[in-house]
């Protein structure tokens, strides 16, 4: 039986490491549903780095770059997490940098895995199936909110964790895989009402980013596997 | 309004570190229920080491010490994790050793806080009790297993952050805090049959510990409060 772990915060990451694991980062609001999105309008490449000089020093290559922290573009960069800001023809082709709050510094905790995947609820069935047609363990890196626990990416944690399980094929000795899956048991007829009073809704809701929120909680709307190679996200090929 | 949070691991204790917060070391399965149950049986006091050596230290001063790893009893040792090895009038007066999987080393985390209570099942009501009538934070302390979450400390965790929020006096804007509590509201029906898959009930199972388990899952069966003094723990005057 392959093995299916959750880990629930980065900081955590080296009790989990598991050199037969495909590594699926996890940051629902919004980190990984914008890289999601990005891909699926047709961004080439996508550089995650995880601090604000990192970021700026490709910005002095006029690299485009996208810089959020604490939910909020960083003023002068061209992208911040909004997912909307990437439906757009002008990302087609091109390459991006990006640092955010969480998302990235998980893609740069895991970044020595067997392979690195980014998750969504935009890409469930589509990494759901890949990860299923391998042979590897799975280890669902949640990215939370400063290497604390948070509600919508142990959700999506327990969306993906089911769909696994369903196969059969994964053995789940593991608490933390148990906790996400009964939160979404709960939360499946409603995720958007069951978030209603989540850390993270909260502050987005004072930024005006609810239509963010509701975008980011659908399910496949860009069925798409972005995937770590070398120091890049790319687009896996399906 | 005081903060209530919950913390997975004590791996992740500095990130919560809170001044104002008293913290409740929570090891359900069974580190916290034997030392609850120790005070109840009259021990005196309680000296809670992290580590084999240390405990081997005391053994050759010829302390009473329980010491237990991997739910095992160490040969040689007086006792080992489980509640009913206090049941007895031999315990009374007693100054006992102890160092346990995670209980203990969650206990030696928190150590500098403003106040470190124990907490579990058997002192679920008088431990609320006690934390309402003071004006502090309250940290819930998860000694979970080996650093990572555990499905029997969350639930515990849950149980009496219910009950702390019922008083409206807590804030909880702490998404691991609203996780436990689903956890305990999905549980509560039936906690033994809830656990019945957990990582730590089938590690208990294997040994043939079911009983001691049925015992940590009763609720207020013994109704003290353990506090730590300085380097030990003794009963709170209540």
């Amino acid at each position: 039986m392959r093995k299916l772990e959750v880990c629930f915060s980065p900081a955590i990451y080296p009790l989990f490491k598991n050199d037969n694991a495909i590594v699926v980062v996890i940051d629902v609001l919004r980190a990984t549903s914008a890289i999601c999105t990005a891909f699926h309008f047709g961004v080439k490449k996508m550089i995650p780095v995880a601090s604000l000089d990192e970021a700026a020093a490709y910005k002095a290559k006029k690299f485009l770059v996208a810089a959020e922290r604490n939910a909020e573009i960083i003023p002068g960069y061209d992208f911040g997490n909004s997912p909307y800001s990437y439906m757009t023809d002008k990302v087609n082709g091109e390459t991006i940098v990006i640092t955010t709050t969480n998302g990235t510094q998980a893609i740069h905790a895991a970044r020595d895995a067997r392979q690195v995947v980014v998750g969504s609820f935009l890409n469930l069935s589509v990494l759901a199936s890949y990860l299923t047609s391998q042979e590897s363990d799975v280890l669902l890196l949640c990215a939370g909110w400063k290497n604390k626990l948070n509600l919508e990416d142990s959700l999506f944690a327990g969306a993906l964790a089911s769909e696994l399980l369903k196969t059969g094929s994964y053995a789940h000795d593991c608490d933390s895989t148990r906790t996400c899956s009964i939160l979404y048991k709960e939360a499946k007829p409603d995720v958007y009402g069951f978030l209603n009073d989540s850390s993270h809704r909260q502050r987005l809701a004072k930024l005006d980013l609810e239509k963010d929120v509701r975008y980011c909680l659908q399910v496949d709307k860009a069925p798409v596997i972005p995937v770590l190679k070398d120091e890049f996200l790319v687009k896996m090929d399906l």
